[in-house]
């Protein structure tokens, strides 16, 4: 147990996943009221960032991406210190250079190990080229099946 | 060496602003994408702050607030590093126990000295007791003209 | 209630305040030592943060500001974790490329709804040019009367 | 596209993935040196993040886990500004007390929408109970299929 | 080079330097301003942490420090991103419950090696018991030779 | 009230140490886990730090140095909310382009105002030159008299 990790081999580089993103955060003192609850700015911030990830993994090559407008957005379920938050973003729609990105929030309880769909919210991502213009995005992947969407825990992060 | 500002003499406690909070943030790298554009995740996080001091403001004491719902929000103009973004939030309309927040970010080119109104958002925010159920929240003061908003910059932070 | 913010029509550029920053900022658990009360510098730091915008704003384009002097400050109220610092920065003086900054700094008890003057700080900006030195500044505007100064609890943030 | 997203009825309970964490996380120019390059220490503290994760999930309620050693790290590949860290954390082994997790760290390139394998760790994390003293954890579950692990891009975040 | 520390016996506990305090910090571009020069409040912020350490090691158990005081600093020498900042702080003199310590600041370019002295500064800090007032504090060490402070660069961190 | 710490007089530059860093921080809630104990990626970073300042400072001017490699870390001691952490990293050995430093991590208990090991590790930095590859680096000093480390507490930040 104390030699060292195993120097890898060169890798191979596997494609990334495709117009979607899920990530992971734990919540801290630093990220809460005076109840110990999350503020809805921190979750707003983690949301807009794994919407981002799913957009310029969408967009490809060529530019950035840039929030144009989310959706409403309801808080139905406390968020506390020591619980982790999980977010699926995933592109859902998508326009000439706009793409429209769904992101489901988790709560996670650490102690009984269970996630409840704590809140959704749609955000819109525009694709900007070198020239500071929107750029054209491309389709959506044929298979990529919106409707059967987080049946399966062990697709969650 | 020793010598410092003249001491203070005791201060009389004011009240603070009521149902109303202005803030003054810095655009920083860390807040911008690689455009130099900043995150929608950071205004809005800066949204619910300034919404939440407004919500206590006007809630009083007896307990905390929390974030039930963000409206939609479009993003026309960006904000970049080395702007300032003002930010001016007030209690438009209460319920028993819930406050609705209209917050207006401007975004200030801190080189020409204007500002320009960046993008509006409606927040709901719900006085929670010392139990952790709904406490109720007083009535918009008379005289708190939301017609008049925002004419003077002078008001603006 | 779920309807998005109307779209904003374009809006008209109006000028920030000039000369002066107004912040506004909560104090957490992160910013204070183990008897619940704010770093020192954690307040020296605010205050020259407001001070370096009061003094861009009154320097107008053509370069940036830097700190050169700060006097004498001394700490008479302790402020905790859960209150909020509202700050009030004013350029008092000029030279040729310094400008004096008075940053008066409130304690603002949440859930009393009261502010004190915690403490007054002055500083010294210099305003550097794109060669980096010196460059001239504007005169304290006609008008400014500093000796008006927050009568009104309506002009802090 | 201007509805605000549907009200959510309310979410059954499911269980979060066991004995395992994925995370995701942007690089920034504050986690890089002046090569643009990430600092060590910046992966380091987010494989014990993710390794925490994997082990607070596997060890279950009733106490805390703490990293007890870290294998040696080899740093193959540079990790650099705009780039998206990919990070997948399993519980690999277990004693009474401890659990050893291995961290895969991927270097995922935005434009290329690749990623490769740029480091591996190994970390014991001790299961800590409320009396403080190391409690056991249960074993690791039949079918937890180590072998096969991450042959396929989406099993990624 | 692969074998990893060798397992450390059981440490004897030392003494840690008494009334004294000695940081080092790297700036990074979120302290500075667009011309790349530090923030006086990052420094400031520094000095009073730096100051805090040499007060609770000079006052001993029994409570907390507070900043009661800091006089006027003149920054003269800009601190740039890369360079490192190296703070050296000393108990000069006690009162019953307050300590006055003198921080020096430099400023270390990375590239050249060299450190030259920033700024110097005083803080006063009072001692503060479990009950929430003055305590007594102990004297200045004999032998605790303030004049010949820094004459070796080794003695700054 | 604009009287000021003395002027200053031009300050010689000294060497910075060579191929050594000490450096002090404070351990805060944000880097704790909910048992108040630090986490194992706090200190990992803290140790890379101070290693690439002893590295840089060794390998002097003409690029930068990244982490090639970390050793196995054991950790033997918690590390608690309160606590401040010392490092001593020096530099223990060179290759051509590569440098071996040994990171001393000491805890520090703030009331009893003793130091023990915590725990230690050895890192390898590489240094790099502008063009992107390894450049040499200078042997180690006569007289870095590594077997005489720390027996003096004073020695320590
Ligand atoms: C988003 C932005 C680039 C759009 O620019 P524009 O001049 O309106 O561009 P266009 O009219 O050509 O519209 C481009 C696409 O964006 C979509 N779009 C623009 N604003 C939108 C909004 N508020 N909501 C939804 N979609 C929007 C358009 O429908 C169009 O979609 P399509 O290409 O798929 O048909 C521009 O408004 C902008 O830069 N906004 C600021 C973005 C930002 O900085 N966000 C973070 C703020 S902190
Ligand atoms: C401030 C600084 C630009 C002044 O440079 P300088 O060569 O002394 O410039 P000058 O002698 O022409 O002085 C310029 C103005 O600054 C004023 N000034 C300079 N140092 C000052 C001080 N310590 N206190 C008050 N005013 C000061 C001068 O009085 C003069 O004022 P005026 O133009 O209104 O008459 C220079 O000292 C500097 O770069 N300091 C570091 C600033 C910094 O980086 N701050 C943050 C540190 S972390
Ligand atoms: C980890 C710790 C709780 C172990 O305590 P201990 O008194 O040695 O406990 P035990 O001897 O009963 O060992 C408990 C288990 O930990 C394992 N363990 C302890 N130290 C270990 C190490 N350095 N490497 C690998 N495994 C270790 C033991 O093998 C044993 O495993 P098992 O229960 O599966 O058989 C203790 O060393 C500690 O608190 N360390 C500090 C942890 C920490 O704060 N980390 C962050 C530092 S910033
Ligand atoms: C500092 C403080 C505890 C002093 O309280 P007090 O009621 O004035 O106490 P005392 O009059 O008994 O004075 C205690 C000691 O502090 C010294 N002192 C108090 N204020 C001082 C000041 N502004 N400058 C220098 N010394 C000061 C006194 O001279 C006395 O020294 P001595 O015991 O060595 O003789 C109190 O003013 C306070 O809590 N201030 C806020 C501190 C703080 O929170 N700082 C961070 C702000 S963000």
């Amino acid at each position: 147990m104390t030699d060292s990790a195993p120097v890898q081999p060169p890798q191979p580089r596997t494609p990334a996943p495709r117009s979607r993103a899920r990530m992971l955060e734990l919540v801290f003192p630093k990220d809460t009221n005076y109840l110990g609850t999350a503020f809805g700015g921190f979750v707003l911030s983690l949301m807009d960032k794994a919407a981002s990830v799913a957009a310029v993994r969408h967009a490809g090559p060529g530019g950035a991406v840039v929030t144009a407008r989310m959706d409403g957005v309801d808080f139905r379920t406390p968020i506390r210190v020591g619980d982790a938050v999980a977010l699926d973003a995933r592109v859902v729609r998508v326009g000439r250079s706009s793409m429209t990105i769904q992101v489901d929030v988790y709560r996670e309880h650490m102690a009984s190990g269970e996630q409840e769909l704590a809140t959704t919210g749609l955000f819109v991502f525009v694709a900007i080229g070198e020239d500071g213009t929107p750029r054209p995005v491309p389709p959506l992947a044929e298979g990529l099946d919106i409707a059967s969407a987080h049946p399966d825990a062990e697709a969650r992060p």
